[in-house]
């Protein structure tokens, strides 16, 4: 089957709202949007509607629901990126222009057109009679600005939102031709450690040898917070740390983001850390304790012989499965509050933001028919990746819905998503469609449903 | 004896001059302060001379010469700092005025009070006839812009310069009534150290496990720079230090400068450093690695989960007897680089200025008559102190005349020197030309000269 004329004008029509979320003049754009695709579920026979949240409104639409059926929602967001610099676009942003098989608008990959891949799988699942499981439709208008109203809407909606397994098309191929189920996301931890010398910058002549120069503590810190192999040494830290599956572990050992992709990618000589854990697993599934800023006393040019009042340090550690970041901050603060007192200074250990790590066993049942749709559609089977960023609606879903989240991304490497110029291949749309449409195939002929909500719950 | 009118109006003339070198505007200014002075000594009987230089002119008077006399030179600086900011002065920096027993204006202690002193003690001697010395006076207008043009000026005009020794009256006194010789200072050397991480900030999600942090590498290195006490661990950097002798052990046990006194100036719990040595010792006599600056990735509020591309630390050591700042900074600067390279990163290392430490032995003749003629003019043995800070002009003039520098000053550490209102003691102007008196009788009574430039060259 091959794209009609109907369902590319579907995409297209789609692209042309200029969704800005985090643009307040884009408001009524983002509203636009999100009542197009209300009347597009709605004129498919979904019910289908608006739902106000204090930003962006939701639109939810859902299938017929039966109770003997497992339900799947799709998650998708209709809000975009901003487009400056301006100058450097190709065609006009919001103007959809197929070129030598790419789609060139903004949101073309991120998210608008793995979006609609997926409708335009539902629009030819729903031609053929019933569905053999119930779909829900979930697309928000601010992941692009956190996501701000999604922890709130989706506790006061929960019967709405009822469901077996969300499916997320929101992350990358590995390349083209080559599916991947990402599994695993990094979380995170954000600290500051500022430590106090003097009351005021002073004279080094003058003081300097009795007096304990605060940039100097906070080396020493920092170098004991991680060995040579940049294993952190804070006590308990790895305790909760879930190791990689042999079925992962293998299935990275094929992957092409090897030493040379590295080196490359970074032009450092060669990648560094911890030296039992393969590339993949120090960058995906490892946690690391960085130094991301370091300021303290003389910051021009020249020299200026003080010893300076204070040091400070901006820190973050990447969590992995099964870290909780509030558990991860509060151990790092201790340790580095008592490496204060322990070398003799006052100071202020801050904790900024966190976020949670995200995780799907690769033994899930819904993983597994994903697997198999993925076969299907590519004639590949899918890699089982990670990622070492935090996706944070990735992380937020799992905690909120506490239920299987599968993220199988169309996306490509170079498809300039947040980027000047976003495309996405026009073949990636009818792919994204056969997948729907296998996943909801396989998801039918599987096991009977385990909902976590009562059917009575689901109807309400 | 007790101040005349002639010779208080010496002092108040000389104040009259807004000599302050660091203005253009005021370039006539000095030259008219410096011919003040010529004409001045030559009015006294001195052969004197305005020498021009690239910048402001040197004043130069000798006593008439006699090669079977020592020749002591007294050099000061009629150049004074700038006045800013001038809302805070209570009179005017030009208009000295007495209140209270101080003289208030710029300069009244640094230097043109301390010279002045100087100055009516000579033209005491001088009214009684031939003296027991030679005298050279030496007063330039480049000091407080660091001495541009003085070791020019020295290496070009040796015979009329050549001396057994230096005067430089422009130091403190330990407290009012208690005086003080300082025979050392620290030297210094700045130097910066860069270390290049990746070729740009890294996205530490996306990287960070698997690529070299500079600001860890930055941190170890500066950590195992010196020990828990302070002490640098960089080898052979002590080689060269020479011991204090017991003389000034003793002389520094009963001065104020007391942990107490540490802890009150600068608001820290209490002295640290090398546990080995007094806290005076510490400050004045050990050499210090001091991190002056730290500077690397994310600087401003809030987090940025980087890894940053560079991290730069500003490094300084101060210096002591006999440590040479070249060595020093090869030393420091090799070990830096191989400290850099053991963590597998390039970087540079880059070196600042340096600055020679200065000493003249307590047990030099000149010194010892200096120490007898300071306790006839203070009724007090002075003390022998040192300080931790550079004066560059004491080391200019030991590596330049090779002659033992004698600093003995008159100024106290509330004279506000280089700030707002500044003062002098009138009692100080008499207690200086006492000293100058006593000195010279002193230096009369004691060993022939020991010329380090023959007659001829003398007398040329």
């Amino acid at each position: 089957m091959s794209l009609s004329t109907d369902e590319l004008a579907v995409y297209f029509d789609y692209l042309r709202f200029p969704s800005i979320s985090a643009a307040p003049a884009h408001q009524q754009d983002c509203r636009d949007c999100a009542n197009w695709l209300v009347e597009l579920l709605a004129k498919w026979g979904l019910a289908s509607a608006l739902h106000e949240t204090d930003g962006h409104p939701i639109v939810l639409a859902h299938t017929a629901r039966e109770s003997s059926k497992q339900t799947l929602l799709i998650y998708g967001h209709y809000d975009v990126q901003p487009v400056e610099p301006l100058a450097l676009w190709e065609t006009p942003p919001f103007e959809p222009s197929l070129r030598e098989g790419l789609v060139h608008a903004r949101g073309a990959t991120d998210n608008k057109g793995q979006t609609a891949a997926l409708l335009i799988g539902l629009r030819r699942l729903l031609g053929r009679g019933p569905l053999p499981v119930n779909l829900v439709i979930f697309i928000e208008g601010g992941e692009e600005i956190g996501s701000p109203y999604l922890a709130d809407f989706i506790s006061t909606h929960r019967p709405q939102i009822a469901c077996d397994g969300v499916l997320v098309c929101d992350t990358s191929l590995v390349t083209a031709g080559w599916p991947a189920i990402t599994l695993g996301l990094r979380g995170i931890v954000c600290l500051e450690i500022l430590i106090h010398g003097p009351a005021k910058d002073l004279h080094s002549g003058i003081f300097g040898g009795a007096t304990a120069n605060p940039a100097q503590a906070l080396s020493r810190i920092l170098a004991r917070a991680t060995d040579a192999d940049g294993r952190i040494t804070i006590p308990g830290l790895y305790d909760d740390v879930l190791p990689v599956s042999n079925k992962e572990l293998i299935s990275w050992q094929v992957l092409p983001w090897t030493a040379e992709w590295f080196t490359a990618t970074t032009r450092c000589s060669a990648p560094t850390g911890e030296q039992n854990y393969s590339l993949l697993e120090r960058v995906w599934a490892r946690p690391t304790f960085e130094i991301n800023g370091l300021t303290s006393g003389h910051q021009g040019s020249g020299s200026k012989t003080i010893i300076p009042a204070t040091a400070l340090a901006k820190i973050s550690l990447r969590l992995v499965p099964n870290q909780d970041p509030d558990v991860i901050a509060a151990l790092v603060a201790t340790w580095l509050n008592q490496q204060i007192a322990a070398e003799g200074f006052v100071g202020e250990v801050t904790i900024d933001h966190g976020g949670y790590p995200f995780f799907t066993p690769p033994e899930n049942p819904l993983v597994h028919a994903a697997e198999i749709a993925l076969t299907q559609t590519f004639g590949r089977a899918p890699a089982f990746t990670r990622e070492g960023i935090s996706i944070p609606i990735a992380s937020l879903l799992q905690r909120e819905m506490k239920v299987p989240i599968i993220l199988a991304g169309l996306g490509l490497a170079d498809c300039n998503a947040h980027s000047p110029n976003e495309s996405f291949p026009i073949s990636h749309l009818e792919l994204g469609a056969q997948f729907l449409e296998n996943y909801v195939a396989q998801l039918g002929s599987s096991a009977a449903p385990s909902h976590t909500t009562s059917p009575n719950e689901l109807h309400s």
